[in-house]
């Protein structure tokens, strides 16, 4: 066969070299220790579901036109995860009887939605998913605010460098029926609209407020709200539940030092139609980039779509690796990780039985330094260019002379000092 | 919407749990650490790949029948990767020219297969790849092997639990050459019998190797080679190419001090088509679970499948957990992960503003120490049960007497010890 195949991966996915997944394993690893410190339990679930998860909850245009969808050699229609939320519903649902609630979930998996490849956006994706199932009041929607402000501090991140944009489904309902007398459909068709606000001219804007029936002093009393903060906002409808969450949410954050992080904006809806309490979206702060990286909510009969009469409810939010770390990035908050520790190559003369090189890195590993003998049998200059190219810290020599004196030189590649050393005091060289 | 979707995941998938997930993560870490410590690098690449890759080099069940594939919107056949091999040939062959070789590469990914899921076999598995990119010699074999001896003994496995198997495909071409006189077509026919050796009766065997077009006397002379060590085997055919480089493998995991884990076997022949050289196998030494448990080899030309005239040899192997995990089991190598370390629950009373507590909470987080404040308003007794159920170590109390004396009492949910202690002194305490 001379056809040769392309290295290219498959479009909006990415190979990740060593460099790149130590930078992801960096990622991953802030995040693991952050939510870990803080009793947040980690879960996984299978790549494949059924197609009937995604068609239940999710907004349509993830469901219909972004999942990768087929039927497997047995006639089931599958999905690849767009999102997580749907699997974890199903999995609290599962074992909805020994669950100790409130749990404090999160996963790190990878999800495919089929899109244009362009800047924050690849068809697949690693994203981060943070709930709490089982606590209906203000005190989880605080936990999962303080976990993805906590996340975004442990990286180097400050107030001035992003801000939680923050709203409420039920209170967004309410104002909006007091403004237009609009049932829940029609509130929800306004939300489509303030939903694309900042994607569309004001022209097309004002446009679909009045096919969803607005008329423009409606659009005006709208249009004030954006610019309240939410005292003036709840005192709009202080009877609404929605007014009462918002409140209770603001109260916690504002004592608990939380609010230079956060502010109240009734244009943040969340495009899933899942939720129905508190929604939020994160900002990044840069002006280059001031746009929301992430964001989540209360949503609470998910549950529900599988066990009859059920109803755990659940706050919580996805963070995708692509607009972290292009946020991380903006802001220099990436650190260089090509010099991490010590890491020892065992170089190789021909004088020296091999045997006395392997035992030398067992030695090593056994004290815990990472170490490896150079695989092959090339010039000494090329082993050190190899050491040097794979940011080794410290090459050992042991020639046949070394050898017979129970000694090793170690070379220092960064200060390019250079040490004899004993054998047995080896691992107190490098502790 | 009334009818309920399925809670059970899709066949032959897992659910991981946060009790799973410890596991995993603990069998994960363990691999990840031994691998670095040796001074391999991680990687990782798509779930979905062009299925031709899949169609080129590997063994015909499995791109045939085994893999999930599909067509995109955009018209591509796509398949999810049923292996890593040809990912990361394509990864090397993508980056041909700027690689630091020998490349010591490793990837821990899922996978998917369509199987009829049994025990030790399900749809979606996670495997360990382990390759040594760019050194033809035994040196990087060597490497290979101690690496996955290195992960078993990590676990606390020993030489009386698994023992692996060796073979060269090589030697075993020139061997069935010299005994039948066949070419490689014909070798190839009769290595596809000798591999399912164990898994048909005698009678089968021999009347497949018939049907390869070997004699009586030829099938006595291959069981002969079945019973025969390193050297017995090797002296049939002294100047193979293969027969030398098993002696030298042989000679260094005797130096070495590895050849108490290691066996030559003739019947060892791994089903990939790949494989060119080294070929190996793990097997678990467990009475009720007596089989290859993972293996690899060597395969010399994957490279050139995208590179015209490129030559990069290969040595690797995958592992796979759901294997690994009954291993583990099978000699109670797993140890109970449900109280490690210190985890700290906060309870709470009415009459202590909710930012005290929250304060406490960052405190002990500051200082390192997991913890969390209990989510929502339940009694007293249900918070502790909650913090049992949960694996809590310790529970903190601070009621509104506490407050104001500055102290907190903290009950130690193991010891049933309690202690008072001042806020001052909490991350001593737990230090």
């Amino acid at each position: 066969m001379d056809v040769k195949l392309s290295v290219t991966p498959y479009k909006g996915t990415r190979d990740f070299y060593p460099r790149d997944m130590k930078l992801r394993n960096w990622f991953f690893g802030k995040i693991r220790r952050t939510l870990e410190n803080a009793c947040f339990d980690e879960y996984d679930g299978p790549m494949l579901e059924s197609l009937d998860l995604y068609a239940a909850k999710s907004g349509e245009e993830l469901a219909k036109e972004q999942t990768y969808n087929f039927t497997d050699r047995g006639g089931r229609d599958l999905a690849i995860r767009p999102e997580m939320t749907p699997t974890v519903a199903r999995m609290v649902a599962g074992k909805m009887g020994e669950l100790n609630y409130p749990l404090k979930w999160f996963c790190i998996s990878n999800m495919y939605r089929y899109e244009r490849p362009q800047r924050g956006r690849l068809r697949e994706f690693w994203q981060l998913n943070v709930d709490i199932f089982g606590c209906d009041t203000f005190e989880a929607d605080l936990d999962v605010l303080q976990s993805a402000i906590a996340i975004l501090r442990a990286y180097g991140a400050d107030e001035s460098m992003f801000k939680v944009h923050i709203n409420n489904r039920r209170f967004f309902n309410d104002v909006i029926a007091a403004i237009a007398g609009t049932d829940a459909e029609g509130s929800k068709k306004i939300s489509k609209v303030v939903d694309r606000k900042n994607k569309i001219t004001r022209e097309a804007y004002e446009n679909a407020m009045e096919e969803a029936g607005l008329s423009e002093e409606q659009i005006e009393q709208i249009d004030a709200l954006y610019s309240m903060n939410v005292k003036e906002a709840t005192a709009l409808c202080p009877n609404s539940v929605g007014a009462q969450e918002l409140t209770a949410l603001f109260h916690a954050l504002e004592k608990t030092g939380l609010d230079k992080y956060c502010v109240f904006d009734f244009g943040i809806i969340r495009g899933l139609d899942y939720y129905t309490g508190t929604v939020f979206e994160v900002f990044d702060l840069a002006p280059e980039n001031n746009r929301a990286m992430f964001g989540g909510g209360r949503y609470d009969n998910l549950v529900g779509l599988f066990v009859k009469n059920a109803k755990i409810s659940g706050v919580g939010y996805g963070m995708g690796d692509v607009t972290l770390e292009n946020f991380l990035i903006t802001h220099s908050l990436v650190p260089n990780l090509d010099h991490e520790g010590t890491k020892v190559l065992v170089t190789r003369f021909d004088d020296v039985p091999y045997e006395k090189y392997t035992a030398l890195v067992d030695t090593l590993r056994g004290a815990g330094i990472t170490a490896a003998l150079y695989l092959g049998a090339k010039k000494f200059g090329k082993q050190i260019d190899y050491a040097v190219k794979d940011h080794y810290s410290h090459v050992i020599i042991m020639g046949g002379d070394e050898l017979a004196n129970g000694v090793v030189k170690i070379k220092n590649l960064m200060t390019r000092e250079e040490s004899t050393v004993s054998v047995a005091e080896l691992a107190t060289f490098f502790a």
